[in-house]
């Protein structure tokens, strides 16, 4: 039953949005704009108890005016009305009625009345319930939007849970821009029927969702969500920023949500006996959602650094301690092959300062990750040729361009090549490698390269230093449950 | 003396690239194009052993043979011939030479011995030298660069000095990218003769730089630094990253650089002592940076938080804790006038819950700075008007796009009107305001705005709050000064 819930909601062949309008300003107009241009097979009704045309479109008064079937319904009328319109949704049979207007549970005592109020009927009447208190969901896959705060996503593999509707949208929007790709949002708002655990549940048997991130401020359902999280990480990672994480933040989501934020350690033990990867600041969630959908899970700690200059080399040794990873002890033979490569006065240590020559990158990365003594890698020296072109273009004479394009491109095919053998032996090895290119030219050849084979860049090794450190806790997760559960039926 | 040496060495009436080469992938190709690029109102003058020009314009075989007078010489020839090269300079009488090539001390004892070398001849003759291994400099204010990876940066108030040379153009490409101006910035490479405490000093001398960042590996002149950093921080912020903080980092850095990384705790009591901010993560440097530029100093950690929703809100709360920060306990006349803004079900605490009304956002922020018990403000909800403005217009129809752009620009006009309000009231009342607009769109015109402004917003909360930590800590260290030593002369 749940899967057709879901499937009416997250890719429903007709909508109505009730209290459609044609006032710009409105969540209303916003909304049914939203779901007009994503309408692509879809049928889609504006419901307004005024108007008889909704941007040209016939509206009806009521939702049960509709002349064909209505699967998912968008509720964004005022309070007060709600109550009328869920009666509409249940008499007319929809499956799923999103409930965008705010001022219920959340809003005290009354409000929470009328949330259960409209529950109860929508229930009795065998419809499901998102919200109130959502800003709406989304469905690259099936380019459906309810949400009119994003828009033109490419599809992708990263599942979003949102307690609060901003932040989730805040968190799509910023992992966009980073290169993520989503499979599905939903902003859960006060969860009065549908929770979270649903979603959860939902979005670990969803194929097109290969990881999935939450924000949460409280779990109504404790005991439910161990056993939904537990099953979920076997399948796929689970990263979840809890708010509420010291005394003033607990205090301050008391202050503001039915649910209670509960004890910290309570959560983290939750987290930690599921698997549940709890990452604690939001750039940290894209990061290791970012990572998790392509790079293999590492062994262990031991990370070789590959530097182009000692400097950064440092930075990352401080960053990797910092996170709780090791620097690995390179294999004898492994220093002896980079002798072959580096010059002399290279320091035979790891991390591997490569003393200025970047363009012995590539080389030294194979021997690297070859190496059994290491996890995983960083390599701090990429997309050298982009970095030149992007840059040397702005001040070199135009009657030098021809010569410098030339050599870009060369460099630039070169990398690409090299990059594709590496990505092959990461694949091949089972090691995850990390890549820190030049800052502030993401826009060029190598890095969309990259980009496209679902490989992230990260804008500080102190953000790499921490995904991976996730990554090698998930890993270890997995490997207790196998070790200590063999024959555990799924 | 050295202000004449740092005006050479900054904003030279001529230059000679010895080494400047025709051979694109070069560093005197491009070393020599970007002076070149940069040479309005400059000399600009090629040394090339063989050839007779450089990119069209006539070469000399030795600076000597040059018929003008020469300030500045960059030195990109290899190592083998750089004592001739420094002779050649000494006798020719140039202020400064920037050694770029690499090979010197860093390499190992003759390449040390060498360095040894050619800083005494420099010396004897009366000549500075900057590096060698250095990657060059910068000063936006007189459009003069070596450094050929970085071009086209706005003028801006921050200096920056970097032990190591990709880490600083990494630094000075993503603050430019985030919206910070530098002054000037200098690649100081092994400091065999300028060394750090010499440019710390210049900065802090230097009106067009108001900030000073560092990132340090190693420093040399312990006690100079010492003194030298106590009066650089009374008269402008010094914030430094200092690589090997962990043991690992500690002994990677040992591995690469002449200088001791030393320990770590005698460079955090050298850093408190003298009111250095000392920062952890790349990051953090130009967070700090950006906020110190414009933001009044906190009088204290009380901060105030205003939300659009209670998640963010949480969030904040959290991450004011972790950074050091405290929740402010509002007034009750606060409270009382935002009772009046606000519907009647906001949470009345701090963090200011709007309940979803992110239209109240101007009118609470500003009971809220003038709020005794509170020190800075944090603002979640900003730039509304451009938030709608670049989604919507994706998907609603050409015909409603009048309508809508209306609407956008009344909303902006309100919005930037408020701003400007809330940054006068900032500065009047001397308390920092910290902006946390939507994500993924900032290059609209509130966004632009706030820059145009000096006022940085912050992709996480998490990343304001700890440079808001920063902020305070400064502040407490100026006013322990002023309480401690009264009549301390400057």
């Amino acid at each position: 039953m749940v899967d057709t819930v879901f499937e009416s909601l997250f890719n429903p062949r007709s909508v109505a949005v009730i209290g459609a309008s044609n006032t710009f300003g409105k969540w209303g107009f916003n909304i049914f704009n939203r779901v007009l241009a994503s309408a692509d097979g879809r049928r889609v009704f504006p419901v307004n108890a005024e108007a008889s045309e909704v941007v040209g479109i016939k509206a009806y008064k009521r939702v049960t005016e509709i002349p064909e079937p209505v699967e998912l319904a968008v509720v964004t009328i005022p309070p007060q009305y709600v109550l009328d319109a869920v009666r509409d949704c249940v008499e007319k049979r929809v499956k799923v009625i999103e409930i965008i207007t705010a001022g219920f549970g959340e809003a005290g005592a009354e409000g929470a009345e009328a949330e259960r109020e409209a529950v109860a009927i929508a229930r009795r009447g065998g419809v499901r319930v998102v919200g109130p208190n959502s800003m709406g969901h989304l469905n690259t896959h099936a380019d459906f939007y309810t949400t009119p705060w994003i828009t033109g996503l490419p599809t992708g593999g990263v599942g979003l849970i949102s307690q609060s509707g901003n932040f989730g949208i805040n968190i799509v929007r910023r992992g966009t821009a980073l290169g993520i790709g989503f499979s599905k949002f939903i902003s859960s708002g006060n969860e009065a029927d549908l929770t979270f655990e649903d979603y959860l549940e939902y979005f670990a048997a969803d194929p097109q969702t290969k990881v999935i991130a939450a924000y949460v401020e409280g779990l109504r359902q404790g005991r439910r969500f161990l056993t939904v999280a537990r099953k979920a990480t076997r399948r796929k990672p689970v990263i979840i920023l809890k708010a509420g994480r010291t005394h003033a933040g607990a205090r301050a989501a008391r202050s503001h949500t039915a649910a209670l934020a509960g004890e910290d350690q309570i959560y983290n033990a939750a987290f930690k006996q599921t698997g549940v990867i709890r990452v604690n600041e939001v750039d940290e969630i894209l990061d290791a959602a970012g990572a998790l959908i392509r790079q293999p899970l590492p062994r262990g700690r031991r990370v070789a650094i590959l530097t182009g200059g000692g400097g950064p080399g440092v930075i990352a040794a401080d960053a990797c301690a910092r996170a709780g990873l090791e620097l690995a002890d390179l294999q004898p033979e492994t220093i002896a092959k980079l002798d072959r490569i580096l010059p002399p006065r290279w320091p035979r240590g790891n991390p591997v300062d490569m003393v200025g020559e970047t363009n012995l990158t590539y080389p030294c990365l194979l021997p690297l990750i070859e190496d059994e003594n290491v996890d995983a890698v960083f390599s701090l020296a990429v997309g050298f040729a982009d970095a030149i072109r992007t840059i040397i273009m702005d001040y070199v004479k135009p009657e030098l361009q021809d010569q410098v394009n030339t050599y870009i491109k060369l460099e630039e095919q070169k990398e690409i090549k090299a990059l594709n053998k590496l990505i092959q032996r990461m694949d091949a090895l089972g090691k995850p490698v990390f890549l820190f290119p030049p800052s502030g030219i993401e826009d060029f050849g190598t890095m969309r390269h990259l980009r496209e084979n679902g490989i992230l860049t990260y804008a500080s090794i102190e953000r790499g230093a921490r995904v991976l450190a996730h990554l090698a806790d998930y890993a270890d997760y997995l490997r207790d449950l196998t070790a200590e559960q063999p024959h555990e039926p799924e």
